[in-house]
């Protein structure tokens, strides 16, 4: 936890806030916070801050918090995911929040079992709490927007556009000989969208309507990745070339 | 499972092998394999092949393999990790051998806790059948190969030259602000050795160290990452940078 986030509610008039729970738990035991010290905090979806403690014991901490102006820009990149194996998907959560992405727009596809989706992993009361801790993780304030779309067609052919347009398109296909770098132009301001498949990969009906609707293939080599991993490589590539575009601007 | 990996000792004269257990049941259930069938096999570093399923039924699964002749290359990527909580370690295992290393170093750093290194997770019997999935999954034979070392010191200063030498050093250092594909010069035929940190990071006496022993500090950008995330992110990035100069060479 590299960050203590808050909700804007728990804050006082003074920016006061008493924890309990896990919260507490790990400023005793893990930072072994004192009294007088400051330690990183951030408002959901808010500023970051620090909050300086003004008393710790077995009942609770109490912080103090004074927050920055400038609220954490939102990550640049949103994934199109086709709903994994519930106990990947579990898994997920807290990465792809630490990872850092706009939106995650759940979807159904071919190769993905109908009874994945009746999995408690897809209830935002088990979910919220993950994607907190891979903010707290990154040390960021942004939680991503969770969308659950079970028809791919019309999300393809329609919502995707409303939703985000203008985005630079990618659909993760292991057979693609383009790679990431290939297909995100230099200087570009546009978000990224890219559109990760089930573990059987999508069907050449689903890349066809990915690619009739301007998404760019794109592959990572030869091995074949669980879900988790590729959804991490694949982040990892992206937000790469849009910090070495940007970077090459200057 | 993309493939299913056998060991030369379970296999007849005649090439045909009996499986039980795991590997039975995910052909049986997974792939719900019929007579006359044929699956992805591989020998445990040795080459791929085909098996075709002579019977099927709940007591085992019976093949007979045919194997090419060439043995998938050693990926060029190396690994040395600073021995991360125990938990994270059991996670790490089949995503690093998913994402292809040639040897991974297990080695202890000042942010490290000593009892971190009597888990049950650093026996081979643990992480052995770890280490097999993760290459079932990404279609490879070739297990990387595992070393512990709990003196970081004259591991940099002296026995990584002997066991991997003329590779391309890179430390991770969320601070740097050089990027992978920076440091990877075009066209290399090195290996490439990278250094990644516990969840507190390097010290500042160890980051010195590696610079000291010709280690490059790259950066991934400002959001800090948990160590199995972080080593799945670095090892795309030094994957792609690696087939990327490979393919500008045509």
């Amino acid at each position: 936890m590299n960050l203590i986030l808050l909700d804007e509610q728990e804050l006082n008039e003074r920016g006061e806030v008493r924890l309990t729970g896990r919260r507490a738990e790990h400023i005793r035991t893990v930072l072994q916070g004192r009294s007088g010290q400051s330690l990183w905090v951030g408002k959901v979806n808010g500023p970051l801050g620090t909050g300086m403690i003004k008393q710790v014991d077995e009942s609770g901490v109490q912080l103090r918090c004074v927050f920055g102006g400038e609220v954490p820009a939102l990550p640049r990149v949103d994934l199109l995911l086709a709903m994994p194996r519930p106990k990947v998907m579990k898994r997920l959560w807290a990465s792809l929040a630490a990872m850092g992405i706009g939106r995650l727009v759940i979807t159904n596809a071919q190769k993905v079992e109908r009874y994945y989706f009746d999995s408690h992993v897809l209830e935002s009361s088990f979910y919220e709490p993950l994607l907190r801790e891979g903010l707290e993780q990154a040390a960021d304030t942004r939680i991503p927007e969770v969308h659950i779309c079970r028809q791919l067609k019309p999300l393809v052919e329609d919502e995707l556009t409303t939703w985000i347009p203008d985005a630079v398109r990618l659909v993760s296909d292991p057979s693609a000989q383009q790679r990431v770098s290939d297909v995100i132009p230099p200087h570009i301001e546009n978000r990224v969208l890219v559109a990760v498949g089930p573990e059987g990969g999508w069907s050449a009906y689903e890349l066809d309507l990915f690619q009739a609707h301007g998404f760019h293939a794109v592959g990572m080599g030869p091995r074949t990745l669980r879900t988790d991993t590729a959804c991490v490589a694949m982040l990892a590539l992206i937000s790469d070339a849009l910090t070495a575009h940007a970077g090459s601007k200057d």
